[in-house]
């Protein structure tokens, strides 16, 4: 039976995760390993600064005071002793990752760390609803679908999947890139008991580029977007000539 | 005269952030604002759970009790008042950033953000030495070429530089490709005073893939390294034909 890792940015206690762990049992050897807290937006971070703790849940769920990144290194190192997962699965998120918003993303964080070691990886993520309630049936039927397909196939080296499914019945599923969006942060600020002015970030009034294949468009039009992403971010496009009379050798 | 923002992940009062303050100084109007405390390996990290402080620490230098990604969004949306810089300049991180690792890294996330907000930006790295003793001379001045390069010529749509600095005097100045590298990852396993274990995150022992235009070996053969950079994460060499028989649209 192949070993399959299961981790997320929401929580060892969210939702998303237990559907996802329950949707792969029937496909490998589950081992749960996320952290204690939601830790939404953390992006790729690793904790270097403290120790980090790990307690046991049940009999193959494990939670880590610390982020996806750290769940993922803990997991290898510790718990399956330097062996790596036939997979590894993150989610299922409570709010779509798309576009540039991946780079900010715990659970794609966590496949993004699978990938880096070796193993294959998914994260998932389903539409955000207006009132937080969420059925994920038919998010981890997409989950168990791309995962058994994985185990089967492989995916190319260093290559992990993004998966973003919409609400209710999807349509379909369609192979997207990476959409962009012009990112506008908004602010707010209030002031405390004390009068002293703070600031929280909330999420702005962004515009999407337009692209027919992008995993945007394909998730608005009710489709389930699968993007093969790799952790290459050089921007091969811009050759040499642009940077000619800075570079010396 | 041009706005500079300038931001890091090692802190606002550390000695990195100062020498790049002053190195871009005499090319704009400069705007220091970055975290209160040290956040390495923090990612591309958002703070959304918890509000932040902004407090300032001299005529053009504020603190942000956040990560580089909060830095650059306090700086435009509230000391700039919505307005982009005209340069974002981050570091100068004491450790180089190469490879997979700029994933992790909050001095890359500081320039990734400002090209997702569209402002021109330039991540910045030295050298780790053994006895954490950093001459800054050289490497700030790598920064003011950059620097005034970039604001003479501009940087295509989305693209941002993460420039490394070889100890001591650079040999020249080469244009890369990010490295990639074999993540092995050592967890130190250790007791408290109560008998409970803990476990610290290790820098590995780990292998490069060689590859001689990657910014991993124009640094050790003592060069800077500038590497070009984008957002977009996807596989575009991988095509549909892999996922062919999973999706339907």
């Amino acid at each position: 039976m192949p070993t399959i890792l299961v981790t997320n940015d929401d929580g060892v206690h969210a939702g998303g995760i237990k559907a996802l762990a329950d949707a792969v049992r029937p496909l490998g050897d589950v081992l749960v390993v996320a952290p204690h807290q939601e830790s939404s937006a953390i992006g790729h971070a690793l904790t270097l600064r403290r120790p980090l703790r790990l307690e046991q849940f049940g009999p193959d769920t494990y939670a880590v005071d610390g982020t996806p990144t750290d769940c993922v290194n803990i997991a290898v190192a510790v718990l399956l002793k330097g062996r790596l997962p036939d997979l590894v699965v993150s989610g299922i998120n409570t709010g779509w990752n798309l576009g540039d918003d991946i780079t900010y993303s715990g659970t794609v964080s966590g496949a993004l760390e699978a990938a880096l070691l070796g193993a294959p990886a998914i994260a998932v993520s389903l539409m955000r609803t207006r009132d937080w309630t969420f059925d994920f049936g038919p998010s981890a039927k997409v989950a168990q679908d791309v995962a058994a397909h994985v185990l089967r196939k492989g995916l190319p080296e260093r290559v992990f999947l993004n998966v973003n499914v919409p609400r209710g019945l999807p349509k379909g599923i369609r192979l997207t890139v990476q959409g962009k969006r012009n990112h506008v942060t908004t602010i707010a600020e209030r002031q405390d008991p004390r009068g002293q002015t703070y600031y929280w970030i909330e999420e702005g009034q962004d515009h999407w580029h337009e692209h027919d294949r992008s995993d945007f468009v394909a998730c608005r039009e009710g489709y389930v977007s699968i993007t093969p992403l790799q952790p290459d971010m050089t921007a091969h496009a811009t050759g040499p000539a642009w940077l000619s009379d800075l570079a010396t050798d």
